[in-house]
């Protein structure tokens, strides 16, 4: 990532906050902190975080402890690296008074009450007292329209991916199991340089594909039915997230049937994903040709979601709250279905949405053209 | 586990239940979720809870959505498994009308401020209405003394960590770099059957491994340099923690006292790893004698912490907030001494207390004996 572009979400932010009510944002969600930064380093558990950020009209402070404060300064750009001798809670407090804060914005959906409470405590002892007020979004919101070095970033992902199926798919074998299968796919993914991969791979053959979130098993994979990669690697910090389904030797007319409607559902989705439209219009569309061909009732999830340095993130392509998608914004497109105990289909292309429409990035072509 | 295991810990926490202001339980930590429960899956990230439990004094609910329902129907132990169709924050209200709970309580280390601000609105317009009130550790202070089964997957993954070790260090060679070196860890760690790794590998090499919280990277292991690692797998949900410094081909007369300085430290503070024992005074007996040596300003972090279901679980074996030691726990001896730029040794054990003292559950023996 350029200097430049940490630089210029920085201004972005303060463009934000200047047209509000705040003076300071105390950001500590790990991919907001690492968006805004460049710093790295990742939680270890909720309770234990890596660093926090505090953001005013003019300061950048990064809060760490001695176990990353060589990272930080290596890797975080224009910030100043504090590091605290005593817990947070402990730390803020002085911070905050060097900083004149009054009105503190916080992360509502990444702290917990608990923290809050003590801060509460401890803030309104200050003079002049500092208070609370929680963000919901503001940095999400930011991270939703991609830059170009984030655009480079998720092609980077998303060509390892494709590379990876590739290596993959011509190799598979009745009998190996889908824990197998997994594995060998996370192998490639180090081999490859990722960071490691997005998130654990989905590898559900026959019964399994009936389950969205199925886990890898012993199962071993069979001819003649559905089997299900969900799949993704993490380069430079971004994910990619993609969904094949593959038979081995054929499939059932059943399943074909499936399988071109899934695939036709997604196609007709993919052309309305452009900038300006509303965010339910894919979905509708997907949902549409699905249960016009009498499977509406197994598709149960939502059309996409954002991907960006989390796997999901905003804006949501499902049946509610209409939003605006937006030029720069990187979405999946992945309608499924899933017939009980039986098994499904889902097809996932994430694609990067571009002044005249979208561009898939996962070029992967392992699809099937079943005719009827 | 054996279903009188999860009986046995229901019985507990209904006791402590009894005792107390409140009338029902709401459980959403990922771990304490697991161990009364039995219900495996991970929560996705902080937004996207795989489930959770109410629990009355006759109740047990275990709440998740449909992607979760048939894992949770196999896996829980004594658990009524309902699918949510709606988010948690709506459908939450008339389980608690149908349980008739009036004192909620909730997990205040875990549930964001968000979630409690919008549970907190909903929950207000009932009648009666559900008044929250916060938990401190109440599952996680049971946590604190192992089960049998417990121990017996603790004593597995201990095991499993030991025979990787035994695998790697006879073939540990120059050139190799820390990348390689903890790739192949994880490769022997799923070949192993364990779950995975209880927390991402350190592998750090000379200068490098100055730092307690190093990441690998591409540096290449060199001839005499301290090379530090800080490994463990999980299995059954159980972890293993353990960390052994090694040299290829000896080491400097320097670095050699300061390993026979970190083991002495070690050893005393074992024998001082038994029930009733505070728990400051392991801490205080290893940095005592690392002060005596003369590296005083070089032991930073604390000696040792609880392992379990989570890699860092109470109690802290720290200089501050003595609690007493009680047969059952498990906990890390970690002394270490780290030269910034130079390099640093850690040694650490995990440790089951017995009645009469501790018992090592990490039996891999590459300790070295330099003689003064």
């Amino acid at each position: 990532m350029k200097k430049a572009s940490y630089r210029n979400r920085m201004q972005k932010l303060r463009e934000k906050l200047a047209a509000g009510p705040l003076d300071t944002l105390w950001i500590i969600q790990p991919q907001n902190r690492r968006y805004l930064s460049g710093f790295k380093a990742e939680d270890g558990q909720l309770t234990e975080s890596s660093g926090s950020l505090l953001i005013t009209k003019t300061a950048s402070l990064l809060l760490t402890d001695s176990r990353y404060t060589t990272e930080a300064e290596t890797e975080a750009v224009d910030f100043e690296v504090i590091t605290l001798k005593k817990r947070l809670a402990d730390g803020l407090p002085d911070l905050l008074a060097r900083l004149g804060t009054k009105k503190l914005g916080f992360e509502e959906n990444h702290v917990t009450w608990g923290l809050h409470q003590e801060l509460t405590k401890r803030l309104k002892k200050l003079s002049p007292p500092v208070r609370l007020f929680p963000l919901k979004g503001l940095v999400e919101d930011l991270r939703q329209v991609k830059d170009k070095d984030e655009v480079r970033a998720m092609q980077a992902s998303s060509n390892l991916m494709s590379a990876i199926l590739a290596e993959i798919f011509p190799n598979l074998k009745r009998g190996l199991t889908e824990k197998q299968i997994a594995w060998q796919i996370e192998g490639l993914a180090r081999e490859g340089g990722a960071d490691g991969l997005a998130f654990p791979s989905i590898v559900a053959s026959g019964p399994n594909s009936a389950l969205p979130h199925a886990v890898p098993t012993d199962r071993r994979i069979r001819a003649a039915e559905p089997i299900t990669f969900d799949v993704g690697v993490k380069v430079n910090g971004y994910c990619c997230d993609m969904t094949r389904t593959i038979f081995l030797d054929g499939a059932s007319p059943k399943f074909k049937k499936i399988y071109r409607t899934v695939r036709q559902a997604q196609l007709a989705a993919l052309k309305q994903i452009r900038p300006g439209v509303k965010s339910t219009i894919p979905d509708s569309t997907a949902r549409r040709i699905i249960r016009d061909a009498g499977f509406g009732d197994y598709f149960g999830h939502s059309l996409g979601h954002g991907v960006g340095l989390a796997t999901h993130e905003g804006p949501r392509l499902g049946p509610e709250k209409p939003v605006e998608l937006k030029e720069g914004m990187v979405v999946t497109d992945e309608p499924g279905i899933y017939l009980p105990r039986q098994g499904g289909v889902r097809l996932e292309e994430m694609v990067l949405i571009e002044k005249n429409g979208a561009r898939v990035l996962t070029k992967d072509d392992h699809f099937y053209d079943f005719d009827e």
